[in-house]
């Protein structure tokens, strides 16, 4: 293993503090509570938090890198210390600037314009200063009586996204914005807590109490399939569907294998004639019930919208549950310009939308909203020492009990922003990815695998060679070929993640349902405004040159 | 309803931006990723972070009251605006001017050492920094490609607070510690989260797959229950259970009156007796399953630590998975002096623990961990995208997907405090607690109602001419008496904290078995190092004026 001269830093300012031995007593104690211990620890920290709070950016660039310099398990041999040590290891200026010098450099510079890998990307500045006075206030918005004036922006917050989606009247939005009977929505941990409370919601809906029987929530899946006399609930979804849904279906007692995937259409949209069938297919099962329908706008791995006016439809027409997970694609209504490509979002019963996707806010904050703003009954809790039914107590009616105030974030945010300023973001990514998929459609070296309808797409590397033999392939061949090539693309987007200059995910999809071929497919997601046309092309410019530097001289012995 | 200059100030400010107006270009947008739109800008911002960061309790202080100067129906006028605006209406040195003049007021500052009715207290100030470091680094733990060394600390900081609670062997932590196929345990949202997880993992393998049945998280209940042949399925705890249990039955397709709440003892610990007659009952039904048992080391209402070694022995002897609620109680491991009172943990299967409790933390942090290494194996989830098996991807075993580094702050925290800093803590919450419970008795207008085991006590305004007419009441005037106590509490404990200067919090108990009388008591939690005998003092001293301003001549007329 290779010592480097981080590595020597970690190990010099262990000795170092181990040789001024620090003591915990009552005194140092009240001083952590109150402030540093001197003032030249002060003036090291102030240097820091300067540089983290007016240079994030530069900060970022220089401190931490989309880099692997050390492998993982190399890395992993650095934190084998599984005793907490009795007296303080470390002073507060010690262990910032180790997390700053021994630890940064092995994370991951999520807001690099070159990582266009995952939904998590830049934040602008400020979200780091917003979040700061959330810490610093720790207001715990399960209750009032911890959050007070916190709960009662969280409800307004609630009621301009409600707004946002559904666009009900004045009248509705005076009626509920401070309402303690009733519930918009939801702040939870991220998008998958937000799939899981709606389908709770959904679930409970479906098997409410009735005559002998006191609902699913009280009695159990068990009972209430007995009560409703079937033997099975069941989820559908496009095949392109969050794997949080099938989580959430375990979770619920619900089983995993009773989400139903729907296949997708070429354009990795749900097929609406496979959903009309299935919905079909199980009305008619006396034994079995449709929980709900969920549609997606913005799949994980494409992008993708689904047709959620028509799915809205059938399931009106059936009288079926409509999920909508946005938790991607929800930020888009900002935009005048592409909103239209959520049409229908506004009838679903509910919708999950990530904060800490495209609002920009810091990892984690989800949202669930509700049509119908007594929705959430269907899973309220109350207890004694808080929570009285009535009050404004947030905690009654969520997963979480104890919850930081991220609404405060996302008030301020939208107020700084505006929708305007949001809008340049989204129409950024779905414009950038447009000419993203020109720029690899015109480029012999690859191939747009599925077109971007929001700002995620996916390609792969398959040089015109390839692509003419594709042609003329037969079934047999053509898997061949395709294990090669995606045995190349592995190769290539491990070799690109590995120098540490830029990030594209890796995914697998079957983009010709006929053909059933799962192809590894290379996946970007255009969030950063900082990403832009030039970046995109030497990212391609880079993956060419690993494919040519690894693999040209091999396929022109093949080929 | 009364304009304070608060309410004066937020109107101005919205005049000013309404003027120059702001907008929102692509100029605009890149400055607010990267940094303050001008020095005078920075200036105003860096004289707010000092504040926060340097000076926190004053900040607060000075900032925040536990304060009803308006009610909260006036309140909530001030927040019925439930349109985002198009344009961006605020900068940022505005918005936060707003949160700090505007909100704050409003927000409750936990931090006071006044305020002793919540779990939720003031936090050292470095917490502040590290969450902002956090912020900053934006890793997103999910998964490896988005996080690399925060997912690699997580599982060192598992593993410190997996030896804290189980002390296992060297050689076994060496095995686990950075071991991708393993799990000491998982960073979560909260205690509920953590509750939500343990008992997931217990029904998992209470219902895992056998011969024609593919497990509980496949299949579902109904068919989990026709595969072993039962109807139901129950989990036992002490009436003192946190009410996330009940949420996580029902959430689970359990049911939550499937929460069977075990009886208390005078000490308000489970009565084991009964505990060991309900295993009985439950384990002689052919059709019911005993899915777990929960144990409570702290419990919310009054800080009781159930016998956990005589639970964890009845479980083994019945084979009945152990859970650990020591969401409150668990960091008293850290108090070489206290941590006897937790014996018999090391026995349990899973424990919760709170981050955001006596770990000191910033909202929201909780863990749960288990003593199996491969428990967590049981409710595993992996996806294309992300979290292929035997990576480091967190992501695949817990209830969250994105998910924030919390974990490098409690790294940190443990190095700055050392298990003695913490021990500082914990061993003055339970001793100033004790001299607390001393002081209510010897003053004759209280009655204590549980005394402290950890630093959560009750206790009510009982004076002395109630407590002699108590004594020679039959059972119907015991049941007047107490319900003009319950008055007079509830009273004096609303009045209390409307005035603004402490706060202690009111539940209801019934701490005599027989009499099931059930009382309004008063509950405090000693966890802030600044609350001393003599604030206690004070704030008893207030609730005596407010009872003898309030009612004593009235009492006088009745006696």
């Amino acid at each position: 293993m290779k010592i480097t001269d981080k590595d020597i830093t970690m190990i010099a300012t262990d000795k170092i503090e181990k040789k001024n031995k620090l003591i915990a007593d009552w005194d140092a104690l009240l001083r952590t509570f109150v402030r540093p211990e001197n003032e030249k620890a002060k003036a090291t920290l102030i240097k820091y938090m300067e540089q983290i709070l007016f240079e994030l950016q530069d900060f970022l660039k220089a401190h931490v890198g989309i880099t692997e310099e050390i492998s993982l398990p190399e890395l992993c041999l650095h934190f084998t210390d599984t005793k907490i040590s009795k007296d303080p290891e470390k002073k507060l200026t010690t262990a910032i600037n180790d997390i700053v010098k021994n630890l940064a450099p092995y994370a991951v510079n999520i807001a690099s314009p070159y990582f266009i890998g995952h939904m998590t990307s830049a934040i602008p500045f400020f979200m780091v200063h917003l979040k700061t006075i959330v810490t610093a206030l720790n207001q715990n918005v399960n209750k009032l009586e911890t959050s007070k004036v916190a709960s009662i922006v969280e409800k307004q917050v609630l009621a301009k996204i409600h707004r946002l989606i559904y666009n009900n009247s004045d009248s509705f939005y005076n009626t509920h914005v401070q309402n303690p009977y009733t519930t918009l929505g939801a702040f939870v941990e991220g998008g998958t807590s937000a799939n899981f409370t709606a389908l709770w919601v959904a679930r409970n809906l479906c098997f409410a109490a009735k005559d002998g029987f006191k609902g699913v929530e009280a009695e159990g899946l068990a009972a209430a399939y007995a009560a409703y006399n079937i033997n099975r609930s069941v989820i559908l979804v496009s095949r392109r569907g969050h794997f949080s849904l099938k989580k959430a279906a375990g979770f619920l007692g619900i089983g995993n294998q009773n989400i139903i995937a729907v296949d997708v259409d070429n354009k990795q949209q749900i097929n609406f004639t496979k959903l009309q069938e299935q919905i079909k297919k199980y009305t008619k099962d006396n034994h079995t019930k449709i929980l709900a329908v969920v549609g997606i706008a913005g799949t994980t791995e494409t992008g993708t919208v689904d047709p959620l006016k028509k799915i809205a439809g059938i399931c009106k027409e059936n009288n079926i549950y409509f999920h909508v997970d946005a938790a991607w694609g929800g930020p888009t209504l900002m935009s005048e310009k592409y909103k239209y490509l959520l049409d229908g979002i506004e009838l679903a019963d509910s919708v999950t939308i990530d904060g800490h996707k495209q609002f920009y806010m810091p990892i984690g904050c989800g949202m669930v909203y509700f049509k119908d703003p007594d929705s959430m009954e269907a899973v309220a809790y109350h207890s004694n020492y808080v929570n009285r039914p009535g009050s404004v107590d947030l905690g009654i009616k969520s997963i979480a009990g104890s919850r930081e105030a991220n609404s405060l974030v996302l008030d301020s945010s939208l107020k700084i922003m505006g929708t305007k300023g949001y809008a340049l973001l989204i129409d950024h990514g779905i414009e950038t990815a447009a000419l993203f998929a020109n720029e690899i459609k015109n480029r012999p070296c690859f191939e747009l695998i599925t077109p971007p309808k929001l700002n995620i797409l996916t390609y792969r590397i398959c040089p015109d060679h390839y692509k003419n033999q594709l042609r003329q392939a037969d079934p047999t061949e053509k898997w061949q070929i395709t294990k090669r090539l995606n045995a190349i693309n592995r190769t290539v987007q491990r070799i690109q993640r590995e120098a540490g200059f830029s990030f594209v995910s890796r995914t697998r999809l079957i983009p010709d349902i006929e053909s059933k071929i799962e192809l590894v497919v290379l996946r970007s997601v255009i969030m950063n405004p900082m990403t832009d046309l030039d970046i995109l092309k030497e990212i391609l410019d880079e993956q060419e040159k690993i494919y040519h530097d690894r693999f040209s001289e091999i396929d022109n012995n093949i080929f």
